[in-house]
């Protein structure tokens, strides 16, 4: 088996590293910024870098996986662009990196590959039916159906986030309105918020928090915090819901850093899960859980992207 | 090969049908009234005696197929309960017809079993990935994913109908709240197009009409019935779109009733889809098509589940 290695390409970060063959532990990582609103050339050669940067003797014998957000073709191998990704447009990723590296290279979309870790390593061992949620800047999804990574017939699957949940909500990422990711993603959070205290103090100008500084101010009983995470749990709790009603899984974990707010988010999404649920089979039968893999899922699962393909 | 005996329990009619061996259209067909407020029961009784009064010479040398409305367990045999089926709690119906028929008796649900024979006999021939939606007195829904029927972990997948569009929105048939059944099914278009009337004028006093009847109003230019038919058309395209940013799939089929209203209903869906998709590519790659196979659906899947058992 060949060394494997990982890519995971976001908005703010990339994240580079070496997995020897059989670890699923990185030897080697690095992290630098994505700087996106240079552009896809310049976010591409610092790609080139970070892995360059991991210090591998020869990188041609190596399989490189790739992580990336938003819609993806993983067959062709292409990143379709994402709201975080600036002038990405039908960018030819895996065939790009795999002339530059000079290994072959696979793609996937981020959240895809998050799931397929978390099944494997984390939070979804066990299950041969799991759906994940990455709810971060914004929401992302995974699917594992009958003890395999689901990608849809054209590696379009699973966009969870752009469910639409309320048509007159408000505006979501992709630049439509109404997405569950626009009532419960840490921006969404933060939004909220910052409109709750203008409506309640016109003087106040202040600039959107982040969902981990509403988390904050709800721990310590700030009753504005308290009602936005309180919000953002039931828009989650409903949408797994109707998710469940569609795929049936064993369980459901939630990742990404509005899950890191614990029983805060928790407890109202269950509650709403619960009370949305058209029929008990439904709840008796599935679990709502916390990811066990942190930011590392899109890691890991690109690294098995490349050691499985 | 044995002829298959298929029953499509609904909650106005029974229909029971003999398949003989290969063939795809019945030889014998009977339909009697459900008359579901008689409780359990008195329905199975019935559900034999339509089967018994097929003639069929020895129904022991058959394998018999039932298609049920609601959330069922295929593997153990149980129909959880429909809202039109009053009184059924958990009822295993496999069973309890096995023994009574003498027959081995596989189960379903009736629109994952409509989704199969459209796939194999219908509008969803030539893929391996499908969506299909009922849309009748209530909206059921199946899929078809890498050329399998999908029905979840444990078989309640996939009841599209009740997928949260808006938590605001009316009372659905199953009690809960703004589900896509409640803006889009045959009952809400009655319900709405009543309420419209009554706002226009007070004194009206009319029942609820039914989808037919608001359609053929639309067709002769009924400017509130265009209106109702119009917004539950948007409501099926935006719902289509956040299922297919979840699926992926390559087609759409949409059967039931409500889709007989033909373009008048297409048009807005079709529209209401392509500017509620997050990326063109989601469109590119997908249509929507009206099913083939009218009613005949659950009877056709349900003669599928028992051949292929």
């Amino acid at each position: 088996m060949l060394p494997a290695v990982a890519v995971d390409l976001g908005g703010t970060n990339i994240r580079a590293a070496l997995f020897p063959p059989d670890q699923s532990k990185p030897s080697q990582t690095r992290r630098v910024l994505t700087l996106a609103e240079e552009g896809p050339q310049a976010v591409i050669d610092r790609i080139v870098d970070a892995v360059r940067d991991l210090g591998i003797h020869d990188v041609s014998a190596t399989r490189t996986g790739v992580a990336a957000p938003g819609p993806t073709d993983p067959v062709q191998g292409i990143v379709y662009g994402a709201p975080n990704l600036p002038g990405w447009d039908r960018v030819p990723l895996r065939d790009l990196l795999a002339e530059r590296l000079g290994c072959p290279v696979w793609l996937g979309n981020d959240a895809n590959l998050a799931a397929l870790a978390e099944w494997r390593f984390g939070a979804g061992q066990g299950v041969r039916n799991l759906l994940y949620l990455t709810i971060s800047t914004g929401i992302g999804g995974g699917a594992i159906i009958d003890g395999r990574l689901f990608t849809g017939a054209h590696g379009l699957a699973v966009e969870f986030g752009h469910m639409i949940v309320d048509p007159d909500g408000p505006q979501c990422g992709c630049g439509l309105y109404g997405h569950l990711e626009s009532f419960a993603s840490g921006t969404a959070i933060g939004r909220r918020m910052a409109a709750l205290r203008a409506a309640q103090d016109a003087t106040a100008l202040e600039m959107e928090p982040t969902a981990a500084a509403v988390g904050a101010a709800a721990r310590a009983g700030d009753p504005l915090a308290l009602q936005v995470i309180q919000e953002a749990g039931i828009a989650i709790g409903r949408g797994v819901a109707s998710l469940v009603h569609a795929f049936d899984p064993e369980r459901v974990v939630l990742g990404g850093g509005v899950s890191q707010l614990g029983e805060l988010i928790f407890r109202p999404a269950r509650q709403a899960f619960d009370a949305s649920v058209m029929h008990p089979a439904y709840r008796a039968n599935v679990e709502i859980v916390p990811a066990a893999l942190g930011d590392d899922g899109g890691l890991i699962g690109a690294m098995l992207l490349a050691r499985d393909s």
